[in-house]
């Protein structure tokens, strides 16, 4: 049996209810972390530049804007709210897919639900079958698709939200099978645009083409039936490597990728590559209480690789901050927490920061086996006191990450941070509900409703 | 230098007034042949479903659609003008760039300068600039490119659209530098989907993104200001070979690619595969005047590979007889003439016609070198009556090649004939006229009400 025509068999067949427990569970906590990480990323300088780029330039009111409910059309709300959910790098990670499984998805299915009036349950089961498509295309496509030059979260994200789009509307067989072609020849997206706000772009720009591409094929619009069985398929033109077919044939929900093995959800708003370290930081802290202004200073030890991308040495704004070890171990001793408003530039520029920043000192530890898009080996945090005394832990694995994942009350939390730039507390607590109660929600308007200030305006009213 | 700044040079520093008059000439050949078969491409039916698929999800009045006059913004008109100026796989081809060079620029250059009031010289200037980049590119990234899978038309198109902007924008280094970094992340387009309405779409789409990524760049959207220079460059990820930059840098401008080696005109509104054949017939048919019912055979003998892409042996539509030479002889013998109404399935299906369809055999000439993607070797074409006689012709280029260029008069016959599925005749004639003149021409809006059956409407008021 070709390879399309079984894919396409998962995207139609599968139904909720055939969905383990403990996979809708995971699907529900991505979903809220996304539009989590979207709330707070709706006020960025990317999301406010698209915004002005797309005014005038976008349709009628029957799909709304993450934050503000804005009221578009589905492409254009697909495009924006899937930039927003990039827009901080704050979105959840998966190793199959080889970067960010939700934010391509959620955004489309979220934009084409409230088109179509879907209900909640009609949401997460379209996420959780594209999410799943995307991830095991990762895998099966290698990791020369990525080596290459790909964002993969853009180039199998476009395919995830495609495939989401078309369980979603409910396409048969050979809408399908032409949603996937359509969405093979829109998939893009470059890595040296990573550090830029086109990474975002990227995304938003998947979750569009994920909807573009199910609503032309769903009026007879035609492409190739043959997008994974094609002499020129989607492994021949985006990867060095075959495609793994029957890998991506036996894989599909057995098991659930989001289950096995599993995402990270980013616990702290900054680069991936500090987090364990601020882990073993924040523990010492509980633990011993060390007052920034007895430190003699703070070793960190790292594998060789660790800090590639953590590129200051010294934060001077809240962006090089989230890509500085050094400002985020003095944050989190001073603050005892990194959050999302520890970036904010006058909370970077305290002296009291600063100053303990320059007593931490990274050392790499040749030892180790250096890591590159893993994050194996261990690191180590001394914490030495004027008095003499050394506070020290060893950490392998950062909470957030499958191991260690999140608990739903640090996972609420998250969100609780991430939507206070824009909700009330009332709001939050009421759609951090509606989202864990997502398969018995009516309507996807419900669910933006709850996302919008304008729901918090009402209750001013 | 950086291969960037250079690229980034030419698009800013080039004025209409240094283009030499006879590059301009052919830029406004181009021109009013990709707007000939975009006005016979809008009523495509993957033009149709477009639209249906686009209406209440697109923007204000401030751009136009080809034909219809339709008002839209600006991205939705360069997507939409776009997949008609390839629906009919009619418009123009050159090597450089591996495949059609005009339809994915114009379109986003008269939409943009439509809505940004932008004169006809301003037109015809980022034009150019566009389309000289895009092919330059092309042979700067190898053919590799094309054969890795990517429709290099969609791919380099996509640039050359985002350079035309940029220049019609007047932006800045920088700006143009992020331009073109943000176009580099939203060029896409597989050749798996060519033979489906997909295949235009791609166009469309590079239209759309090239407008797209100068609108955001001019907002201070960021981007990699090192799209060729970085380690990950543009061929890198879409290329097995190095980006020649050493040629992109002193290509450009010298000489320009639309004259040298310059573009082929598709006279016949079918594959290109069989123009010189019917080119050979045609002359046959004007010297010697066969009568269908006197013709005993007619033996076509190609070079090994001339016949690929043919895959009908008998046309039964007109999307078949495009691609059948036994269907396109017979109806050049019949009509003298193969134009955009042969392929009308009414005049398909005449008894005249495919009785004599019957009669041609095709033969291939295994001691010729074998034909890919170029148009070597010769074709011969011999017709025998019944009563003995051969008329017979050999022929290597066809018309509308670089090497036998359409004259003017029969390349404003060809927009005559595609333009009368739209506009009445005074209207093509003004059309015509007004584009041969299109560096006079007050705005870009003029041109489009040019084609536009609204100006047929105001007429008849």
């Amino acid at each position: 049996m070709r390879a399309t025509d079984e894919v396409v068999e998962f995207i139609q067949a599968t139904q909720l209810s055939d969905i383990p427990g403990d996979v809708k569970h995971l699907g529900k906590r991505a979903i809220l972390d996304t539009l989590g990480v979207a709330l707070a990323g709706s006020g960025d300088e990317s999301v406010r530049i698209l915004l002005e780029t797309m005014a005038g330039r976008q349709g009628d009111s029957r799909a709304s804007l993450i934050g503000s409910g804005q009221r578009t059309d589905s492409l254009s709300a697909a495009l924006i709210n899937g930039t927003m959910a990039h827009a901080l790098d704050y979105d959840d990670v998966n190793e199959s897919c080889m970067g960010h499984p939700s934010a391509p998805i959620l955004p489309a299915v979220i934009a084409l639900g409230e088109e179509l009036d879907k209900s909640g349950a009609d949401v997460l089961e379209a996420f959780l079958v594209g999410f799943e498509l995307e991830c095991k295309l990762g895998s099966a496509i290698g990791r020369s698709h990525y080596g290459k030059g790909w964002h993969a979260t853009a180039t199998l994200g476009t395919i995830g939200a495609a495939a989401a789009c078309a369980r979603l509307m409910g396409l048969d067989s050979k809408a399908t099978e032409i949603t996937l072609g359509i969405a093979a020849s829109l998939a893009s997206g470059i890595r040296s645009n990573f550090g830029t706000m086109t990474k975002p772009l990227h995304v938003g720009e998947a979750s569009r083409n994920g909807v573009l591409a199910s609503l032309l094929a769903s009026k007879g619009f035609t492409a190739t039936s043959n997008v994974f069985d094609h002499p020129i398929d989607f492994g021949q033109v985006f990867s060095e490597d075959k495609l793994n077919k029957d890998y991506l044939i036996e894989s599909l929900g057995s098991p659930w990728d989001i289950l096995t093995p599993g995402i990270t959800v980013k616990k702290y708003p900054c680069c991936n590559k500090v987090h364990r370290t601020v882990d073993a930081t924040l523990g010492l802290v509980v633990d011993h209480h060390p007052q920034p202004s007895d430190i003699s200073e703070v070793v960190i030890t790292i594998p060789p690789g660790e800090d590639v991308p953590l590129i200051y040495k010294k934060a001077t704004t809240g962006l090089e901050g989230k890509f500085c070890m050094q400002f985020c171990v003095a944050s989190a001793i001073v603050d005892g927490e990194i959050v999302f408003n520890t970036f904010e530039t006058n909370r970077v520029e305290r002296a009291e920061v600063q100053q303990l920043s320059d007593k931490v000192t990274v050392v790499t530890d040749e030892s180790q086996i250096p890591v590159v898009i893993d994050t194996g080996g261990h690191v180590d945090v001394s914490i030495i006191m004027q008095d003499g005394r050394i506070f020290d832990r060893k950490i392998e694995k950062a909470t957030g990450t499958p191991t260690f994942p999140l608990s739903d009350n640090d996972l609420q939390n998250k969100f609780r941070s991430c939507a206070k730039t824009v909700l009330n507390s009332n709001d939050i607590e009421t759609a951090i509900a509606g989202i864990y109660d997502l398969e018995n929600l009516r309507s996807t308007a419900d669910l933006m409703h709850m996302l919008s200030v304008a729901s918090t305006i009402d209750l001013k009213v």
